[in-house]
Parts: C-alpha cells; structure tokens; sequence
C-alpha cells in the first residue's frame, strides 16, 4: 500500500487566473493548492513580507498591474473583511470575489450598505485551518474532506457562483450551500460556542491547586483541547456573530442555571429528575454529531493495552490490517506515570468480535470497556 | 516486539483474603485483578445473579460464612455507599473497609454521624471506568496507569490504612493522597463540572438543523464526547458532590454571564478586552492540565494524510517506528465524505525535524499544521 499520489494538474476544474488577497494561513493554502493544479495565482496582503514569505513557499506569483483575474479570493481577518471586498470588487469589474470569514451575514450587509456590486460576490468558509495561523503553517491539502459552506443571496445568480463551487472541488473540499443567516447560526451552535464553552471551562484550571490537575483524565483533557485557539482571532470571530452566539448561549445560561438550582438543593421534589433530564439530553445532543463518511451510528470500540515503545503500535496495526479489519478511528490514551497506554480502536459492530478474537490470537490483551 | 506478559502471581504486595461488596463494573474488575494475582477474594452483591456472573467471569468466590477478610472493598453506587461500609464495618470487625464511590466527604460523614468504627475506613476512589458500567464490561486492567485516589482522615492511622495503598499498587494505579474534602472539590473542578458543560453544550445539539451537525468538526466532537455518560450514574454523583460542584458551577455561570453581557454590545467600552480576556483565560488554564507522563510540556505535531484503507495506517507507523522515533500520541481525523483522513503524530520537539525528514523520504504526504 503506498501513500496516495498527488493529483495531477489536469484534473482541476477552476481555469483561472485566481488572486488571492490575504496571504495568512487560509490565504497561503489556497495558493499552494491552486499552483500546484496549474492555476496562475497572483499574491496580495497590506504586508509585503507576508507576500514574499507566500511566494517564497510556492504559492504563487506577486500581484502586478494588468492583472485580470477570474475569481478573487480575500483571505483577511473578519473585521477587515467587508472593505477588501468592496475594494476588490471596485478595483476588479469583471473579478468573481469570495472571501473565506468565518461570519457570513454582517460582512454581505456592509457590501449591500456600501452599494457594492454584489452581483458578483459570494461569501464562503472553508471548515479548515484550525488553531494555527500565519503562512508558515500553510499546506495544500488542509481542506481535504472538509466542508466548504458556499453562503448564496438573491443579489448573485447561480451560473456566475460556480467558480466557488470550484474552487472548493479542486482543493478537495466538499461544498454545503446555504444561506448567511443560516451559516451564522450553524457555526454559533457548532463552532463558536464550543469555543466559548471549553475556553471558559479552562478558565477555571488556571489556579487549581497540583493535586486536582494531577486527576485529570481524558474527558477534561477532550473538554478543554480548543480552549489553546488564538484569542485575537476569536475575539474578532465571536464579535462579529454575536447575535447568534448569544442567542444559543443564553438557552445554554438559562440550562446551567437550572442545573444549579437542582444541584443548590439536590434533596428537594424534581431536583433529582432536572439533573437526570439534564444528563440525558446531553446524551441525545451528541447522538446527533455524525462520525466519519456522514454515519450517525456508534461505532463499536475495542481497547487494548499497548507497551509505550516504538513499534508496538505498529504491530498492533499490522495484525489489525492482516486480520482484513478496517479500522474506522483510533485514539491513544495515556497516563502521568505509565509506561503503557491503551489504543481504543472503533470499528463498525458487526466486525467486533471478530476483531477481538484475531488480536486475543495474536497474543494482544484485550479490555474491551464497551458493553 | 511482543505484548507485555501477565504479572506473576508473586509479585503482589496484598495478602488477603479480601471481600468485594458489588459486583458491577469496578467491584468485578478488581476481583478478575486481584484473583489473577492468587489472592483469595470473596464477592458478595445485593442481587444474587449479579455475584453468579462475576463469579462466572472468574472474579472470585461467592462469600460464604466463616470468610475473614483482611480488606473489604464496597463497590457499590454512591448513594448506598455509606450505609454498606456501616454494615461491613460492623460484620467484619477486624477488617479493614475502603470504598470506591466517586465523592469521599458526605460517605465519612455520616459514617462519623452514625458512630461506625471509622478507624477502620478509609475512602479510595480509582479514577478508571470512563462512561461504562457493569460486570459484562469488567476487565482487570483498567487500572493500569491511572491515579487512584486515598482520602485520608484523622480518625485512621498510617500503618491501619496500607493495605488500601497496596490494593492500588497491586492493581497497577498510582496511589495520591488526599483528605475527602480535597478530593471531593478537586474531582468537582476535573471531572464533574466538565461532565455538566459538556452534557449541556451537547443538550443544545439536540434540535440542530442536520445542516448545522453536519458541519461538526473534531472540537466539537471533543467538547462533547463525554456527554453520552450514564445519566442515572451521574445523577447520583452530582448529588453526593453537589456543594463542590456548586461552588466550581457558579464562578463558571458568573464567566458565562460576563462574557454574554460583553458580546450583547461587542462595541461598548471594554467588551472586546473582556471577549479577549475569556479567550486568554481558557489558553491559562489548559496549558496547566499535564500531558503523557506527568509533563506539562507540549509535544510537536505532525499531520500525515492517510488513506482509508486497512493496513495505510500500520505502515506509517512501521516506518516511525524504523525510523526509531518514539510516538507521544495519535490521533486521527476523519471528516464527512472523505475517503482519507489525517493522522496527527505527537512527538518530542526534539525529534520533529528528523520525522518529518524520514517520513517524507518515504513517500508519505506531510501537513504539518503546527507552526
């Protein structure tokens, strides 16, 4: 089995020429992406040295008078985003622009304020990049498999958005459409607010006593993981939705503060069955989230105990691999002071068992802690 | 290499005999451990069915009259815990009683109030078990590696309270010492507080568009993972430890509060710096949560593309493990529709440069998303 060859540069739909204004870790991307399938790209950013760093890496060319691109992509933070496009769309008469904010409905308001001419701009956002930032973190291949929300509105007809649609396909994303209104309030519920959620959960570490860190175990360690995300970066975020990140946080204030009067006097009438309902609505909520390929069922998971040495894990998975067992997630588990770990490997249902008695065969030691 | 071997039953620290009050998840694990180890134990369950599937699985035998245990382990759910080591305390009056419920302070407590012998108590609590329950999914081994908890009091002396120490070294745990009221507001603040944010931010998913879950990346996966828990469980937990959870409950309402009064008007005077603030303060308090072994230091990640296919992943880490590079953790990430995933690989920042190089030199696709 060998790694998966890069696509050649003819498979691409986008023809070109793209400019890319922004040259941060989105912005970057893109522009590796793009060149590397043979599009001509043109760089551009307030900084010329982040233009310079961008074209040091390879991710296209330097933005030059004459320039007369087909789609523009604007790569620069959430405030700043609505006047570059304003500005691109009047520099550019003939350009498709997009951009890639993380907010979709304030920055196409401010266009249609401005009277830009929107008939030739839609917003989209890539669900990419992560916590990282800057062009040195910059990589082809971040959107693979990735949603792509292209974010439509009356002003634009459908045939002039296709270059989006693209765009996305050719850097191997998957493109979800839907309206600004309906983006701002998905990644409230799905992105911004799990941001706010951990952060302020992790706010509360930060004068815990040795001993009560020394306990955590995975589910504090899940909880809080993007509580490290930029903070000048999600404050802009988080601003600019604000509407529909207080409209889903004050229905999640409202349930904390009912848990906490069930919790302040646990021994009155309902306040057992406010915390049981409280559980179990947890439990439905993350039924919802769909695991890999788009499935909602639950995987089976099987635990086994690895040593904490090289190679061990990759015998795991070769005998796994020879068993003819695909494995459909993976997660290491560690704690402070083991020399061991143990390997959770999920595998569809119906497949458990057999798995399990391959590995017991091969000598693996088995704790299967799901019933 | 080969998995590591069964210990041999001679290098055990207990005597014994020991007897185990509650044959569900936690009592029968450490009968299968204790058991394996050659030590007489002795099982015994409100529910007589329950003893005979322990028993079955090779936990031990079924109490019998005349048993003289050394220790006596009451593994039953909290809200009866108390009340049970009362009664064990009064049959067996040589043996030494410990427990394993999740909450350390009301137990002693009332044990104190109803005048047991408490000379001969001490509380434990194995933080091992995760969301699963039941002696179908008991396993000897999943103690190995985690902190389990003694909470001392004054009413015991040193010498009295070894064999509870002995117990978790037996098993594999890493014995900590703490009074009940530390345990009780440490596991408040790492691991109950967390289960009440993460069962609510999940409650909100519960009407969600399917456009909005399908958008759903790996920090929302995260944030809520531990939301599918066992309600009836946690209800019992959250009620033991409710002042504790209170106390830790509110200031993290007062932030909620705080941070929507900020992001009602992010324009006003000051909100954006308490916006900020919030971010910053959840950077604070995840840097403190230790990594694999104690360290507190961030390991290096690199992201590898995988394809998803059996036996892609056993060959990346084949060649890591030629490569002589030991692996801090993995993780893989798969989204919706995608084919192949990413494999994220900590190691030592030592060592990052030298992996990158290797696996690259092999062919395989590197997206190294840290800066």
């Amino acid at each position: 089995m060998t790694p998966r060859p890069r696509k050649t540069v003819t498979d691409r739909r986008l023809a070109g020429p793209v400019r890319i204004v922004g040259t941060g870790l989105l912005g970057t991307s893109i522009g590796l992406a793009l060149t590397a399938r043979g599009v001509d790209v043109s760089l551009a950013d307030t900084s010329p040295s982040s233009v310079a760093l961008a074209v040091d890496y390879g991710a296209g060319r330097r933005a030059a008078d004459g320039d007369a691109p087909e789609l523009i992509v604007v790569c620069v933070p959430p405030d700043v985003t609505a006047a570059t496009v304003a500005a691109e769309l009047a520099a550019f008469p003939d350009a498709l622009v997009t951009d890639v904010a993380s907010v979709k409905a304030g920055p196409l308001a401010e266009l249609i304020a401005a009277d830009a001419d929107v008939s030739r701009y839609i917003g989209s956002h890539p669900m990419a990049g992560r916590e990282r930032s800057g062009a040195i973190s910059a990589r082809a291949d971040i959107f693979i498999g990735r949603p792509w929300v292209i974010a439509g509105h009356d002003g634009i007809s459908y045939r002039r958005a296709a270059a989006v649609e693209q765009l996305a396909l050719d850097l191997g994303a998957i493109p979800l459409e839907m309206s600004t209104e309906e983006h701002d309030r998905n990644v409230a519920l799905v992105s911004h607010v799990p941001q706010v959620v951990a952060s302020l959960l992790a706010t509360r570490l930060t004068d815990a006593p040795e001993a009560a860190v020394s306990l955590a175990g995975q589910g504090l360690r899940d909880t809080t993981r993007i509580a490290s995300s930029d903070p000048e970066l999600w404050v802009q975020i988080l601003s600019a939705n604000s509407g529909a990140v207080v409209d889903v946080l004050r229905k999640y204030r409202d349930d904390v503060d009912s848990l906490l009067a069930a919790l302040e006097d646990p021994d009155a009438r309902g306040s057992r069955r406010a915390i049981a309902e409280a559980l179990a609505g947890g439990n439905a909520g993350v039924a919802r989230i769909p695991g890999k390929h788009g499935q909602s069922a639950r995987f089976a998971q099987l635990v086994v105990i690895v040593n904490d040495t090289p190679g061990q894990l990759a015998r795991l998975l070769t005998d796994i691999g020879e068993a003819g067992i695909n494995m459909e997630d993976l997660r290491l588990e560690h704690s402070p002071g083991a020399q061991i770990g143990l390997a959770e490997i999920s595998v569809l249902p119906e497949a458990e068992e057999r798995l399990a008695t391959e590995l017991t065969a091969r000598g693996w030691r088995i704790s299967e802690l799901s019933a």
